[in-house]
């Protein structure tokens, strides 16, 4: 199989505060769509054109943030795989059974040295995109507000970079697509990891601390698109960051807003087709502006301050 | 590694029967970059975000059609496995040594049942992108014509498809993203394989003979660029089969037309994002038109009549 | 005030053979946004930008095809004005009471040589776009389908061309934007008149006969909502004439298809801005297929043989 | 004539500080295409799809901001009549006489409250599109930069905003397209006026003194072509204001950017079709940020601070 090991960033467990709210912003603004509600109140929901049973849960907590990201792996092989070389590496990994979350298989949980915890599966109940097997259209009846494709990737905040860097290129055949690093070379300030062929499914930006989650991506399929989602955003009043504008790193096409609760969400489009055999490009520290947000060519302090 | 094995359709050799013509058009209608001519006449181009050196060969003759197409893989080992299983199977595979094109590496060429030549390589001389790999710009200058990203895929007819499948799945580990089948659905009328995340690097239509040509596609990034590239083809009279129109098959904007030897080319965009989990999807014949031309729900004469 | 006299194309009425498919056709599809319906069972429709109570009317009758074709002109006095004008070329006029339309002011008919009835108007209700007046959003909730702007011209086939052009130009003050003549230059084949910046508000086709109704185009925002528009139409499995696809005269953008009557209804986008001093364009007939198409650079049986 | 009176804002004569600079911005960033240099040292640019011989003319002095803003009215006739309706109204004017500037008639200038000098003329030589008049293509080849296709509004900073718009609507015919007002609903803090179907031609904003120019703006044909644009003013280094993002007065499109004087220009595209009978939009002062910036819904320092 020419995609084997891990295929791509399959879900991300968010907590919000107020849960009407939340699924309000993630239902009707968003648009992703509703596949389940968990005895504990768990909301899933994916993009529509996910196959897989969701992409995204929401939990109600006290303060927001991100539980847990996933990523689909090719097979159960792959699963028992990717657990020893993750054990190899040192780190710690727990088994979760199947069915713990609705529609999903079992799944080895760890967590990689910025703090954040990640989740390898194999399996997960599929319920289709809406469309029909067989003689379909290409887009199916009755989405709402921004629909997104599906879940891209996410971004994320934490000290020890070079640690994630590690895990997910040495355990998890992860390739380094962009990385970002101080003026002297020394310091690996950003990284933009590619398990298949999009510029990212998952990245780290160095910073103080544990755990800390800066935004998940959920993909439209055009800059054309990016307007009618900015279109919404202010029609429901929802907390811009910036866009639309541009990303150097990556070439993607972004909105940056929150969601009620205060966590951070991005609309992308396009980014390059990424190949294991494409250079790592690099960015230096103070061109770091222009390759976050490509017109402004500056850091906006949301961006670089806000996470959750 | 995350992509492992066959990455990507990377290389097509198609004949031409005036070099002249045929470089213009490329060069400056299809706006492909020059990055060689060798010293047999052929002359190799890329599309602009490719690092290898070629995507396509542009071969004199005195007859238009495909010579032969490459796919690129991981490593050298996957190059002799993959010998090895193609072998397995019973066909002929023949090692071509590096340098037999400008900065290609060694190749494993083989034919495959609907009588179309094939190659796998490992290895090709990088020349880049045009832009820098620190700190790099969006796009580079001096792009010309419609000046697509890169090669995409190839459109096949030839007799033998079922056997042209297992090859492709069996031995090079490539998925059947759609197929067209017979409405008692005995036949395999169409199958579009891909080998990563694009819907298809490869697709064959079943048709009498061997080794027949229908096109080479490259892709352009918005369904707005598909108008700025009819408007050239136009502007520069070049012989249009149809679009800009959209597929049902991989749900991708397109137009099809002709280079000054009688090959059709395509400029294809989107798509959906194609992953080993997802359900190959089904049409029938009846439903066909629809498939391949999802708003004139109809195939045109061209489509089913002219190959090369 | 600049824009003084006849403003714009305001009104069509059409004739439909089945209400309650050409309802869901018109306001489910194609989008337009029901204002009122008459006692007589006439059904009143609008884009969603226009102000006035409405734009388009759809009367049940044994066959397709269109009543009127009604102008709003800048007050009472120019429809005073316009009325003494039509009559100096020969023209019978007919005053309309106000209220013979729902929300309709005073209406003065006419025949113009092709057969056509025509109306010119000052005054009609207004019941504003679904926007509020102060601190409005881009564009209101709710919208359907195409959800074009606003009703944006006809073209229309028949006899004497020549007479229907004198008529506008003459006595309504508008101006050919475009033309089309005969190899020789002797027989006006074509006529695109304009009245403010539209490239066209009415056109005429010399053709056999009087009266006949070629299309009515709505406005849609982007060559984007064009691809999107097509989507919907393959979906609901509509008729198809023809595109997306791009004019040469005018420059817009189009997709021809037609109402469950046989109607042909036209989505328009683009086309540059027209002015009094802007030269008259002119093609010749052996062009008027890229004039047309300027894809496909042909014209197609239904557009030529096709109408109501 | 459907359109009399005034026609459009056509000409903007700018300073410039370096004449070497602002020709490259002009001629290869912002892609204006050169008709004519002076004798005087000025330059005259237009957009591409303009026919008359200008619309912008760079001037060199030693501090940028605007000369003069020009009108063109349909006919000779007019052009007397509004001389009288501006006497009546109090103003000075002043006779220029044809030939004074490049390719242009007779022109009648005027200062307005607000300290602007603004012009009327009925006629310019026509030096065409670069398209043929007889069976034309959709553009010409050789387009350089963004390429806007014509010259399209400026908006202007000044003291007496009521004064301004007085003579344009009581003496030239302009309507109000929209206005922005104080909370209370006193004082008339911006007013946008239309002289035929664009949204505005010419803005005033309220603000200490007199003359003040805060941009030119240029019209491209699409949200997708405001993308393209920021690609290049990024890779030009050209400093921006803000954009791409999108105007809640007139629904535009934008990107705001400077020359290398200090002159902001802009990239507009869109905007709703107005007709003299559309009811006047009014914003109030607290709603202002998301009436400029829909996205940003709050205005940035330099929107408010730059003019020259």
């Amino acid at each position: 199989m020419a995609i084997s090991g891990v295929m791509r960033a399959g879900t991300v467990q968010i907590r919000v505060t107020d849960m009407a709210a939340a699924a309000d912003h993630y239902e009707n603004v968003l648009g992703l769509v509703r596949s389940g509600a968990g005895a504990d109140g768990r909301l899933y929901l994916k993009g529509w054109d996910e196959h897989d049973h969701h992409s995204v849960i929401l939990r109600r907590a006290d303060a927001p943030g991100m539980d847990c990201m996933g990523f689909k792996v090719s097979d159960r092989e792959a699963l028992s795989s990717f657990e020893r070389r993750l054990r190899d590496l040192g780190l710690k990994t727990e088994r979760v059974p199947a069915g713990a979350d609705l529609g999903a298989g079992e799944r080895v949980r760890f967590v990689v040295p910025t703090g954040h915890t990640m989740e390898l599966y194999a399996e997960m109940e599929q319920v289709g995109n809406g469309l029909a097997l067989e003689n379909p259209e290409v887009s199916p009846d009755g989405l709402r507000g921004i629909h997104p494709t599906h879940f891209d990737h996410c971004l994320l905040y934490g000290d020890d970079v070079d640690g994630a860097v590690r895990v997910f290129t040495e355990a998890l055949g992860f390739k380094l697509a962009e990385r970002v690093v101080s003026l002297d070379g020394k310091v690996l300030i950003g990284a933009f990891l590619a398990c298949s062929t999009k510029p990212h499914d998952v990245a780290f930006i160095r910073s103080e601390g544990k755990g800390k989650f800066h935004h998940a991506a959920f993909y439209v399929e055009s800059w054309h698109d990016l307007k009618t989602a900015a279109d919404l955003l202010t029609k429901r009043r929802v907390k811009l960051d910036i866009g639309p504008t541009r990303h150097g790193i990556t070439r993607g096409g972004t909105i940056y807003f929150f969601d009620p609760a205060g966590n951070r969400n991005e609309t992308f489009s396009g980014g390059y087709l990424y190949y294991p055999d494409r250079p790592t490009l690099s960015w230096t520290e103070n061109e770091l502006g222009r390759g976050i947000f490509y017109y402004d060519r500056r850091l906006n302090e949301n961006f670089l301050g806000v996470t959750t």
